[in-house]
């Protein structure tokens, strides 16, 4: 066997074996296949696809790669985003559905992106640790139903390296490796349950909701490959999710959220994706599982679980420094609001400060924009429209208001769940 | 601009400027773009392909990635050809046309194949020299019509680096990177009429003939682009080229054909690129100039060219050696030969030392295969069918026998000359 030999069998519209794709990700693991070639490999998956046999075959051999967790635990419920701009849904859910007897022990990443990833959010509450040693991690979700660290173990080396590849030549949007690349990750933490918020539109690593729905089905049939319970649930991300963008106003917004006081749209998805979660980890009908969502959610005791998560992991609540500088920027005319474009702030609160372009890129994790109205809002010339929350790095009011576009007659509020597959 | 950005473009399927195209040529060449990157880039124009004027452009901006040669002649006829299993008639068709007054003033390779190219070839003479200063490359052509030489100057570094590339990660057989690769070499080194051997068949680079007719068509159009005399002959390459396949056994057969005792198909193709070679370089019809080569090929004229152009580089014609031992493999049974394949023939002669894997495997330049019959031709069993020339190395009677088919009825003679685009 021999890379050329398989790249050429991959152009020709062959489809691949097993032994095949093992042979690949081995030898690129031990440096034997060169990053030239795999680039070229990853390419032609990024332009002729995988059948789905080939993308379980591939993600079984990525699971492999590395080590795998056993927690200890029967029925541990994960819960992934594929990535979009305000994305604090994991704060809010994690202690909510613990505070249900659901046990989250979730590993999650920085990653690059506008703002950082879930974990850099979390380290803008004062003292807040995010690594912890596997029997510490275990003693916490068994004392409390929670933990939530960084990554933990040699766990999928083979997607590692693979994604480092990938990012830089132009192959991150291709649904099978998309695809191979979560569930190798999730089947390798150990959960038994797993609820996937599949984001789409602009905002979102997939814009097209025929991709969308590819990719969810396939991640699906991956999950059920391994005995997992598994839903996929597709959600717009053209405009951002609720009101902040940016590492500690998404973690203020998340605490109020936690306290029945959040954005409509925010609720409205921690109530779906909870209801999935809670459905699945405590083996009871959906109507059950939400109407427990929305107890705990009005009733203050998933507010309490954060508390209680957040001292166990050295949090102090009470301290989430925001920017020393505040600029209000106001409505430039009357109408309605018929488009935020998601990207476009991403970018900006990136440019603030908010997100890494490289690894080594240090963050701020007190910048960001707070947005005052949402698509479909009414807005009179003058009104706030949002705040922009800054230190060194500045951003110009033209850059904010070319996000937006306005519209003189209604426009319909954009709906949030799409779809869920499972 | 960015490389991901143009990745990106090509992937939607737009059409590439010929600044993004000088950019990622000239960014690839100072290390700014890496060879993973290439190597993406270079799989999506060998999956998606290239409109001809992205075609045109990158051999434009190819061409001018280092020197092009002046060599001070008005007329100089170049010949190429893409490669085949036992082709010698650089060797024959150089001298040949010199003969009658056409400047040759080429630049060869050594090439990795199944056996050496026309520089290892030519080196098999006893001291034939195969570099020299470009002064007296230019006062040998001036003073006899005909020098050959490896590679001079630095042309076309955009080239070396691409083909590498491309060698290592299954991209060679993409029909707008062979156009941009052949043409930007032929037309740095100066030449005004170009003759294209473009080889179609089971031994060649180019299989089917389609994809050899639209390689023929792009070439020309961009040769005519430069105001260039091109002519692209069609030639099949199912079986090996004439009897010999090997270095100094190949050198052998062209001397004989020169003195008008070469095999049919090898002289009836050295005919038909030399008819175009002259027409273009006397600037005569074609009906002239096939008389004026078949004149020089039967008259000995040719084959004086030949031993002055010998003498001229440093080489003793009467000193060609071949290896110390010979095998002879039978027929196995009475029949027409219905197939020999090219391909394999090749193999094994590489097998025997003729040929390398890799530029710096040494090669032996007196080892090979010499047949005795051809396609169509009928066979009694014992009666024998090659002879195999080899030293160290050997291969077995079954491997040999293997590139054969055999069939009761007549087998039609394979059309040699399939198509001349121009």
């Amino acid at each position: 066997m021999d890379i050329l030999d398989i790249i050429d069998k991959k152009e020709k519209g062959e489809k691949l074996t097993k032994e095949e794709l093992q042979y690949t990700i081995d030898n690129y693991l031990n440096g034997t296949i060169k990053d030239y070639q795999m680039s070229a490999f990853l390419t032609e998956i990024d332009l002729l696809g995988l059948s789905d046999e080939e993308t379980i075959n591939l993600t079984d051999i990525m699971l492999k790669s590395g080590e795998t967790l056993d927690l200890g635990f029967d029925n541990i419920v994960d819960k992934h985003s594929t990535g979009g701009v305000g994305d604090k849904t994991t704060i809010v859910l994690a202690p909510l559905v613990a505070s249900l007897g659901v046990k989250v022990a979730k590993m999650s990443g920085r990653g690059l992106g506008h703002t950082g990833g879930t974990i850099d959010k979390l380290e803008s509450i004062e003292g807040f640790k995010t690594s912890m040693t596997l029997e510490k991690f275990k003693k916490q979700v068994s004392d409390i139903n929670i933990a939530l660290v960084g990554q933990m173990g040699n766990l999928v080396p083979a997607d590692k390296k693979t994604y480092a590849l990938r990012d830089v030549t132009g192959t991150v949007d291709s649904i099978p490796l998309i695809a191979s690349s979560i569930m190798s990750k999730k089947l390798a933490s150990g959960a038994s349950s797993i609820v996937i918020d599949l984001k789409v539109g602009s905002g979102a690593l997939v814009s097209s909701l025929d991709e969308a729905k590819e990719l969810a089905s396939i991640m699906v049939k991956i999950g059920k490959c391994y005995n997992k319970k598994i839903a996929c649930v597709l959600t717009n991300m053209d405009e951002p999710l609720g009101y902040a963008v940016g590492n500690s106003l998404e973690v203020i917004e998340a605490i109020n959220t936690l306290k029945g006081k959040g954005p409509k749209d925010l609720t409205n998805l921690v109530i779906n994706l909870g209801t999935q979660m809670v459905s699945m980890g405590l083996n009871i009908s959906e109507k059950e599982a939400e109407e427990k969502v929305k107890e705990n959610l009005y009733n203050g005791k998933g507010y309490e679980k954060m508390l209680e998560w957040t001292i166990a992991q050295g949090g102090n609540i009470n301290s989430i420094p925001v920017s020393k500088n505040t600029k209000i920027i106001k409505a430039p005319k009357d109408g309605y609001i018929s488009s935020i474009n998601a990207l476009e702030i991403g970018k900006l609160s990136r440019k603030l400060g908010a997100g890494r372009l490289t690894k080594d890129d240090e963050i701020d994790l007190t910048v960001g924009i707070v947005l005052n109205h949402k698509v479909g809002d009414y807005v009179k010339k003058g009104e706030t429209l949002l705040t922009v929350f800054y230190n060194e790095k500045e951003i110009t009011d033209e850059e904010i208001l070319s996000s937006f576009k306005f519209n003189d007659s209604v426009i319909e509020k954009p709906k949030l769940i799409i779809d869920i597959i499972k």
